[in-house]
């Protein structure tokens, strides 16, 4: 009798140990800062260059605009899968931002962001050209290792 | 003394079953399918925009040099960590890459494999120009989520 109450024990505390350590714990080693996903395919992406000249006696204001609009973007809008800029290392008021966006919908929900919104407003007077011009990506879902 | 052969056995077991599914099992699942990853500081990246106008009656032929290209160097050289290419919508002819490197000798390494050979040597009468720019990243390390 009392062996069995041991073994029935000793099962109870394998079994708690193998779930408590294994399944239920998730493994964030290879994971993203990002925490939101899109089961969206990458052929809906919506995917675009900016081409910015900014006044360059405002060039650090601009930046720190930039910089803000960009984080909140990748932190908080899962539809928004990267907004890369670039500047010319020889003229560092012209920019150059890929965007991609999940589809089109994940594009018009960031533009309607407080985020967004605070960018284009607060650059507005800064920003002396700006291109924009839909592309299509060569290899749909690649990504930056 | 049977009790104690016992309990020996069954620490041996849950030691076992522990280190079996837990520790020694790599967890894929958020991946990427890039194999190869260096542990380069993001400071040190190469990031480099190539804009290239490509002859429009071989854009077909054009494009499939470069996937080919694009894909042989995502896979088997750790120091390329993209080469993102897209086609503006309205003139599919004039290509943008944006390409990062691990730093200055992952890009040199790069240019002399013979994936990359082959492409430069390919598509040599194709492109009608190349302008190459070097820039910087505002956010260095930015992914593509």
């Amino acid at each position: 009798m009392l062996k069995k109450v041991f073994s029935f024990f000793i099962a109870a505390v394998v079994f708690m140990v193998v779930f408590s350590n294994c399944s239920s714990k998730p493994d964030n080693k290879n994971k993203e800062p990002y925490m939101n996903e899109t089961s969206i395919p990458a052929e809906n992406n919506k995917v675009r260059l900016s081409m910015i000249t900014v006044d360059s006696t405002r060039l650090d204001e601009y930046n720190t605009f930039l910089k803000e609009e960009i984080e909140a973007s990748m932190w908080l809008e899962p539809g928004v899968l990267t907004l890369y800029a670039v500047s010319e290392k020889d003229n560092p008021n012209k920019m150059v931002i890929l965007e991609i966006y999940a589809d089109e919908e994940a594009y018009q929900k960031h533009i309607k962001t407080s985020h967004f919104l605070k960018y284009k407003k607060g650059t507005l007077d800064m920003v002396q050209s700006l291109e924009l011009i839909d592309t299509t990506p060569l290899i749909p879902g690649l990504k930056i290792k």
